[in-house]
């Protein structure tokens, strides 16, 4: 049994800051999903962030979203499939020459926030996201959410190794979907409840959703999210849960 | 003899169209200095405009900018050294991913505007260019002013090929600097005064400037403009009349 | 019989133009909806145009939109009506502060491309936009769809006067909705079909829609638009067409 | 003896937060700065900071700035005095209408950063200023450095009334300009010491400049700074040891 962590970062812009101590984060996670400029970070920021990353060993990824900072890429918008396909190689693009001039390769995608949920049951959207991908690098893993199934089947029409990815602090629809962020205590603060969803997912493939059910999933890698208040209290707490009960944590290359 | 042409293109952005047939001019020019979404373009017109340039076999490069789309980077900004470096690894990266989807290298970089303009008696701001080249690849071409010492010197301390550029439609100060465009008649518009300033850059290395003084310089590539009225014309007779001259019209790598 | 022809104009950003002669323009409609600089238009530009409308004494009103340059506001973005609401204050105040630069009131406010087409239907958003213009000043008339019943109800109990709208270019759906832009043909270049439909709106009360069923609607306002290649001449030919057929062509306010 | 307390407040932008606490400032100052969207802000941020500083009887003015999110306003960006002259128009004449809607007058405009800066001594940027704000309104009362001759000059020949501004917790140089911010110890921490010069200004009409010499100055207002961590702490101190030693904080208007 073995497992991800990966973690958003690198979301300051200009002189704001946001997220937590990322350095920190990194001495828990196995990825990092670097912001790439459109919902978050700028160049100077993905430059630190990537280089934090790559000086802890840390897999560095990218996390293309759609052009929104004001809305950090959490608001849905229609895009045109090949913008979307565009929009992606540009930022993969971006932050994989941070990659490379750090000496790291870029390891995988993780589209960001409305992007990445347009697309689970999006399959003309998953396709672009795919496309794009697949156009900077083969060797990239495009991770998406691990119930979904248009995000696989792009991934495997472009021949791009899919990493299904869970949520540790966020709550489960019954079908594998998330809960909105919209709907209060959608996301999970008690590092207790993070952590044992965590070692659900790890180590018994499954999920309990908000209503009791069991959700079935196979999951390469484990989100954490940077963002709140006890955001590194929760990554320490899943990572020794995991390891306590006999789950891995790796990295999706190794 | 010979000489590069190279012209600025890809430069609309969203539903905007600015600049002539870039279709059309790539049929003229041996180089294409792509805008990399900063003072133009965006990511589907890159992906449209590195597309169309490696069909011509006309050799991509990138053209960063200050982040700058309102005054389309004509406007000095001061900006910290390595917020400049790092927009640069950024942007160059951003055009290099479309260049590796459409097959073909990216092979020069040539800062665009007020960065250009900033950076030729700046050597901290022309090292901050450099470097962010230099960290992307070091087989890069770093397309600078022929005149400007402080970017030739950059280029050279960074490990870069420095190709320098001189203007076949632009007036020359007499040392070398070029006539701002703020200066009624600074562009030249008659196709047959820019025919004969390029074959005298080409063939013998030396320029006319508005004073009547003659400049000496070392060009190796000859940057035509695509956004005036006449641009295809222009730029047709200036092949002409270096071809007719003995100077053979080939791009940097070639 | 009395009819408002309205028109958006002040479509250019920074360098960029968009749209026909506004100038020759303003000699044909009654009302200029103003580009705020959300989805088009800058300070400059907002300027120059209502300096133009002024001059012209065609009636000035704001044209907000979502704050998306890159799509020019023809995207649907899924945004809080807290955050709609504070938009159109900011667009219409902006604007309402050359306008009185210019020595002339702010007539209307018509909403732009995605968020307009979004109001039509959503009875939330609706009401967002007429809070927003409302807290500007009660004085101003909301220019919705005439067929609009979300929009109307909206306008109408924020105080405002409504003004429902028909477009003498554009193909209707039996429902009184537009066509999508996306279905070829759903923009009227014939500048005979646009007169006839035009006057079908102003005379006859109606129009026919794609199945050939007729649609009832109360309009106040015709919209022509100025960004097809015929602009200048379809408008010329409706207003021509309203008037030989007793349809008087007059500005909201007169 | 009487002097007004400033503070530049709405300094967030989307989901990005920044500053200290704004409500607990505008029960320490007597005028607001509102930031206008330019270098930060947005109108969500600019209708909340409005309607707390209306709440609190706080004069409500504007913050304009160059369009630079990304470097906060604080970078030197060349304009033309047309542009500028439209973006003071625009941005005063969006926070206005913020105003009206929360039933409070627009009182003054104090520009930003970097705009700030270059107009303090640049006659045809300050008189870009003056007529932008005047354009908007000859009662707004016009805000600049209290030792800059062309930002006053400009301001009275738009017939504006003009306050000049000094700084309790900044550096001066000796020819009463402020010691730019790149220099380390510009920005005074010590509240004890802003509290000093604070009474300095307001009492004896002169403040201690690096090199210990004194300069005289003739201020209405004075400027604390809400964004570094002793901000509160800093204004407490200073408003307590103006009114001890006898100078009495009054808004410009009252």
């Amino acid at each position: 049994m073995r497992i991800d962590l990966n973690c958003d970062m690198g979301e300051s812009f200009g002189t704001y800051r946001i997220g937590g101590d990322d350095a920190k984060m990194l001495e828990l996670v196995t990825s990092a999903n670097v912001a790439c400029g459109f919902h978050a970070g700028d160049p100077r920021i993905i430059d630190h962030t990537v280089g934090l990353a790559a000086k802890a060993g840390v897999a560095v990824g990218a996390h293309p979203s759609h052009h929104d900072l004001r809305g950090f890429g959490r608001r849905s918008i229609q895009v045109a499939p090949d913008e979307i396909e565009a929009d992606v190689v540009y930022q993969v693009g971006a932050v994989a020459a941070f990659a490379a001039a750090h000496g790291v390769p870029l390891v995988h995608v993780k589209p960001h926030g409305a992007l990445y949920n347009q697309a689970v049951n999006d399959a003309s959207l998953s396709s672009a996201l795919a496309k794009g991908v697949a156009r900077v690098s083969r060797d990239l893993i495009f991770v998406g959410l691990a119930t979904s199934a248009t995000m696989r089947a792009a991934a495997e029409a472009e021949g791009l190794r899919f990493a299904g990815e869970a949520f540790a602090d966020r709550v489960y629809n019954p079908d594998g979907t998330l809960q909105s962020r919209a709907i209060a205590g959608s996301v999970i603060t008690d590092p207790d409840l993070a952590a044992r969803q965590a070692v659900s997912i790890g180590a018994d493939k499954s999920v309990t959703a908000h209503d009791g059910s069991r959700v079935a999933l196979e999951a390469e890698t484990l989100c954490l999210h940077g963002d709140n208040p006890t955001a590194l209290d929760n990554a320490r707490r899943v990572r020794e849960a995991l390891e306590r009960n006999g789950v891995e944590v790796r990295s999706l290359l190794s």
